[in-house]
Order: structure tokens, then C-alpha cells, then sequence
């Protein structure tokens, strides 16, 4: 008899039929002999509404009072659930973030869970109770309602998966598993049977909207097999887990694109040491993610400095560029944000050499020209043209036969 | 400077601008120079919305889930109404149930206030911040959401006002105050400038929908000043508050109908000591309330019984009234559901005697028979047939020119 975590997105309890249909395969999770802690997130559509609701009454609404606001969606939620499964006959009961006892620091609106207090989760199993838990939510030291942000239900249920020792994660959402590449844009991908935490971290950092980070690193941290799969339709998924030996034998596992993605380029900086400091202090001070960076090969005592952030913060660092630019002495500041980011993740990388010749040849043969590299152990980034991001995708995942093994 | 409860109902929160106008009620009170806590429903409609979903799902919820479902309305008012005053520049925040400390008995859907542990609030109050609370919910001694029940926000305001020791608790509403007749009916009802506690206790239990029976009992019981007053209109209101020299000047403060009638009779009654027990003792174990009984003179050995209950238990009072019968040898059970109760209500009648007299003459004059009678120190109440019941009130009210004092 394992321990099974199920965790259901917004689009599989958008309504009281998709909610029903949750229940049925929770009830086959434990007609097949297993216990089942189920978390479940909003209705699709729902924390839309509620956002809307608070924009109708302020621009900035305060932070604590959002998540009061929209703590209240997986309330809902968990409700509704528990009835359903209570109609099939199975002691069900819902649990808020607070009656699970997932403890987070204050910051509202995307809270560190801190630690979980699951006595009264483990003592709802020993009774035969199927709980029914609010994803992406939890309480603060000072008793208010927190919530976890982007992706928090996925958090809560590995953090709760980790807290109860449970044997693994289901993270059923509206795609059947991890995959080569985009499936839309690339119609030979492939499902991946398995990847490593660490593959999937590169995945989900540069735009593969499947897995949340964090919950990827709470799993690898914890070690605890995390499986995403369809609520629609039965598959096994994808598995996430430790790194073994099959894994190598794959080069690249995945091919992503991020257009999320702007280029600041310092033009005419004088080259002397500290000017880096004096760009990228003010930079982080403002919460502005730099990325990649690179800086030229200086002529004479002027170089040429560029980075890459997140598109929506264009306007934001612009304003600050130009003042740093003024400060530093440096001569313009330019900006692209029709730029791309495309990738190669796969832990093969480790013991296989080339891969990074293969990729240049590969988009050279499609006359991509690259702006930016940047590479780690496990994953090679390239920085293009937007335009030919679904070119250079398709390209490298026909090189890199992705998956095949 | 006055300690102030404000409480506003689900039409005065119904959408966006009426919170805006809520909040600027407050703003009002702050600027007076008064100290505020906000007492608030859900949005008008909202129940009705979640209650239906729980509906889709299956016939009979968990009422522990009802809870947990329903709670959410308060809960996104409270957030929405602390957004709008700290939009004014106020320092304004939301607390659950819960967090007011507001602690319940474990009957789910209708609990019992059992204590409210108030120092959370208190100490908002004492840093300045206006504290909006979500009504109608609590928390139990299992660390589970409850109910109040129907009426369940004015609850709260009360009770609370009497935990922080309120100055006065305004019921801010859709009327603008407690009439001598509802003025929809009787276009010459006036509204009462001040009633005593119990006046309104009988005035809310004979269907005056103004306030809820339970919140003016612990008015009472704490001599907390109750106003009712409109969301909408400015006026000074219906004073709720202790029997004074002025009230006993009035014989009849109020004439209310009441439709929520049905009755029940048991013919031919054997007529022997403890046959009574054996009819009510059923029927109080399947929490059907018996309102007025009477019992005819006995002919013989047999005897008639009628009892009047609400019009929504019909169904299973005649079942369990036909098995009782059986059981104890009566010869037939009767039910009539076309009748309603008339009531004058007011202080004046323990001082002024031939209120009774002059009710009955008013009532032949008009032809209505009158089938039951029920009678309290502040209070005369008779069944008649239902479509009389309007001419009934008009009447009565003309006879005893209620409120003129």
C-alpha cells in the first residue's frame, strides 16, 4: 500500500463535471489499495475573476488582502471535492493551507513555505479519511493567509509529499507529460517516459510551462518521484526523478524556446574594473532578473556590455539604464526585445562532447546568426532572432533526434 | 470618541461601487471622529451560486464542506472592502472568523457563538486599523469553519460588540429602519424611532425579516444598543435598545404577518394524562418547532388537538403525526396550510389592558375568524385564514394607530 499525493490543476476542476470526473480517478487511486492525499487549485477562470474584482477597486491592491482574496478559490474547490467524493461513498474532508499546517514566511502573494505541521493530515490517514487539501495557500507566523504564487499547488503537494514521506507525486494537469519540444510546433516530438529533477529545472526555467521550478527543486531536494500526467486521458506521463544511467545514454532530452526575452546592450563603456558592479547593483536592487551576460572585447578603453531580462521589465530597466549609462560615462544604451531564447537540456551533455559544435553547425545551416551563449553542465542556450525561433526548434530537434535514445 | 460595530448586508455589498459607497460610510464614522469595526456578508447572490453548485454535486452536502464552501463568500467582501479603505488612505484590514476569534460549537451550518477571544482585533483597534470582518462564520473547537446560520452576520456584529464593548452597533440594511407595519402592505406604517429589545425579539421571531431573533437575544443579554439603519438613505434609523418610561406611552408598537403557518389537528384524541407527551415528544425529536397548541374541551372521553408548525415541515409532520395517531389510537390527523398568524406587538400592553378585547372586535368587524389564539405579556398573536391576513394587518393597525404614542 503506497502513499500517493494527487494534485489537480484549474482546467481539470474548472466545473462540477470536470470535479466529478477528479473524483472518479481518485476513488480508482484507492480502489486499486493505496492512500491518496489529493490538492487541488482553483477553477480555471477564477483567480482571473477575483483579480478583476480588486483591480475594479484599486491599481495596486494591497498584498495581504489579495491573498485573502484569492485563497478563497481552492476553498471552493476543496469543498465541492470532498462532496464528490463523499457521494461515491468514501470519507472525504477538506483541509484549508492552514489545517494542514504549511507555515510560510509573510512575503503575500508568493510565500517560502517554511515548514508543514502535518499531524493533522497523518492523523485524517490513520482514520481511512481521504483529505482533500487547498493548494497554494498556506498561514504566516502573524496568523494571515498567505499564498505561494505562480504554480503554488504544485509546491504544495510536493511539499506535502516530502512532509508525509509519501511513496510519489501525481501532478495531473491538461498535457499528458513532459516532451520533447513543443508538440504544437514540433509534431514529431516525443513524451518523455523519464527525466531527471535537474533536466527538468532547465526545463521548466526557460518556458516549459509543465512543472513550476520550485517544485522541482523541492522534489530533487527531498527526493521524491513526481509524475505528470492528463486528468482526461489515462497515459502514464512523465516521470521526474533521480538521474540514472539510462538518462546518459540521451543527449538531449528537450528542445525549449522562451520569447520571453529582451536584450540591453551599454554601448561605449569605459573598461575599468567595478563598472560591472556600478550596472548590475542597481539592477538587482530594482528585482530586475538579468540573465545572460556578455561583454565584448574591449578597443582601446571602451567596451560594449549586453544582458538579457524578462520582456516585461523592458520599460522598467530602460528608464534605469539610461540613468546608470549617465553615472558611468557610458555612450548610449540600446535595447531589442524581438529576441529568443532556445535550448538543449539533457544530462547527457555531461559525457557526451560536441553537442554545442552541433548546435552552432545545425543553426548555421539555417543562417540563424546567435547573439548570446550561454551554457551549463547540463543545458546550452542560444539567443536569436525571434522570428526564428520555431525554425531553430524544429531544426535542432530533427538533429538532436530528441528522445530517441 | 465612541467604539462603533458598522455591520453591512449582502445588498450593500452586492457589486464593486456599492463597496465603494460601504467604504465611504466608514470613512464617515472614522472622520467622526469614532472608532470602527466593519462587520460584512457575502455579496448578495453569492450563496445562492455556491449553494447551487454544492447542489450539482449531490442532493444532501456534508455539512461540514457547506461550511467550508459558504465561508468564502465574507471572505472575498472582507478582502475587496479593506482594499477600498486603504484606497481612501485608511489603514484597514480583514480578518476571518477565525481570526476575530470568534469560537463556535461544532453544529455545522448553524453553530453556537460559545466565546470570542477578541485580543487579535483589539490590538488592530489599539494601532488605529479599521478591522473588517467577515460575518456569519467562526471557527470550532476541532479547528473547523462554521456557520451562524440565516442571519448569521448580524450575530457577529452583536456579539462582537459586546466582546470589545461597543458603544453601538449599527445594522446598516436595505430599509432604513423597523416599521409599525411593513409599508409595502400598509402605506401608513411609520417608522419606529426606538423599540426595546423585546419588542424586536417578538417583532423578528413573527416574521419581521429586519433583524434575526438571535442577534437582538444577545443584544439583550449584553445591552448592546442596536440601530438599524439604510446602506442607501441617510436617516437616524430604528433605536433597538432597553425598555424606557416612553415605550410603555405606546400599547402597540407593531402589527406583523406571518405566512410560515400550517396546523395540524388530532381528532378524536383519547383523553388521558401523558397523550401529549406522546404527540410533541415525536415531534420535537425530528426538530419540527411547535408554535401554538390547543386543546378542546373534551366530550366524553376523546378529545381534539391542534398545533400550528412551520408550512416547510408539513410534509414530515403528517407523516410522523399519521404513525402517532396510529399509535395512539386517534381517530384522524387534519392539516391545513392555508392560514397565517397576525400579531400586535408592544411594551404598552403590560400597562394597557384591553388590547385583547379590542384586537378580537376589530378582527369579527371585518369577519375574520379567528381559529387560535396565543398571548405573552408583550404580545397577542391569532391564526386566521392566510388571504385575510392583509386586511387583517391594515385593520388592526388602523385600530390601534401603532406608534402615534
Amino acid at each position: 500500500m503506497a502513499l500517493v499525493i494527487q494534485k489537480f490543476g484549474g482546467t481539470s476542476v474548472a466545473n462540477i463535471d470536470r470535479i466529478k470526473h477528479v473524483a472518479g480517478l481518485v476513488a480508482k487511486t484507492r480502489q486499486a489499495g493505496d492512500t491518496v492525499v489529493v490538492v487541488v487549485s482553483a477553477m480555471s477562470g477564477e483567480t482571473d475573476r477575483l483579480v478583476k474584482l480588486a483591480h475594479a477597486i484599486t491599481e495596486f491592491p494591497d498584498e495581504r488582502e489579495m491573498d485573502m482574496l484569492l485563497s478563497t478559490g481552492e476553498r471552493v474547490v476543496i469543498a465541492l471535492l470532498a462532496m464528490s467524493l463523499r457521494a461515491l461513498g468514501f470519507d472525504a474532508r477538506s483541509f484549508t493551507g492552514r489545517q494542514v499546517g504549511i507555515i510560510t514566511d509573510s512575503t503575500h502573494t508568493k510565500a517560502r513555505i517554511e515548514r508543514i505541521v502535518a499531524d493533522r493530515i497523518q492523523a485524517a490517514l490513520d482514520k481511512g479519511i481521504i483529505p482533500v487539501v487547498a493548494g497554494f495557500q498556506g498561514i504566516s507566523e502573524h496568523d494571515d493567509v498567505t499564498t505561494l504564487g505562480r504554480g503554488g499547488s504544485d509546491l504544495t503537494a510536493v511539499a506535502l509529499a516530502a512532509a508525509l514521506k509519501a511513496d510519489r507525486c501525481l501532478i495531473h494537469t491538461d498535457v499528458d507529460g513532459v516532451y520533447t519540444a513543443d508538440p504544437n510546433l514540433v509534431p514529431s516530438a516525443r513524451r518523455l517516459a523519464k527525466v531527471s529533477y535537474e533536466e527538468m529545472l532547465e526545463l521548466a526555467s526557460l518556458g516549459a510551462k509543465v512543472l513550476q521550478s520550485r517544485s522541482v527543486e523541492f522534489a530533487a531536494k527531498y527526493g521524491i518521484p513526481v509524475v505528470v500526467k492528463s486528468t482526461f486521458v489515462a497515459g502514464s506521463g512523465t516521470l521526474v526523478t533521480k538521474e540514472d544511467r539510462d538518462m546518459e545514454q540521451v543527449v538531449v532530452s528537450g528542445v525549449t524556446g522562451d520569447r520571453n526575452q529582451a536584450k540591453v546592450t551599454f554601448i561605449g563603456v569605459p573598461d575599468r574594473p567595478g563598472i560591472a558592479a556600478r550596472i548590475f547593483g542597481p539592477l538587482g536592487q530594482a528585482n530586475i532578473l538579468v540573465d545572460m551576460i556578455i561583454q565584448n572585447v574591449g578597443q582601446g578603453d571602451l567596451t560594449d556590455l549586453s544582458f538579457t531580462i524578462p520582456r516585461a521589465d523592458v520599460h522598467k530597466a530602460v528608464d534605469l539604464s539610461n540613468r546608470i549609462a549617465k553615472d558611468i560615462g557610458a555612450r548610449s544604451v540600446e535595447v531589442k526585445d524581438q529576441i529568443a531564447k532556445v535550448s538543449l537540456v539533457g544530462v547527457g551533455m555531461r559525457s557526451h562532447s560536441g553537442v554545442a559544435a552541433r548546435m552552432f553547425e545545425t543553426l548555421a545551416r539555417e543562417r540563424i546568426n546567435i547573439m548570446m551563449i550561454s551554457t551549463s553542465e547540463i543545458k546550452i542556450s542560444c539567443v536569436i532572432e525571434e522570428k526564428y525561433l520555431d525554425l531553430a526548434i524544429r531544426a535542432l530537434h530533427e538533429a538532436f533526434g530528441s528522445g530517441k535514445g
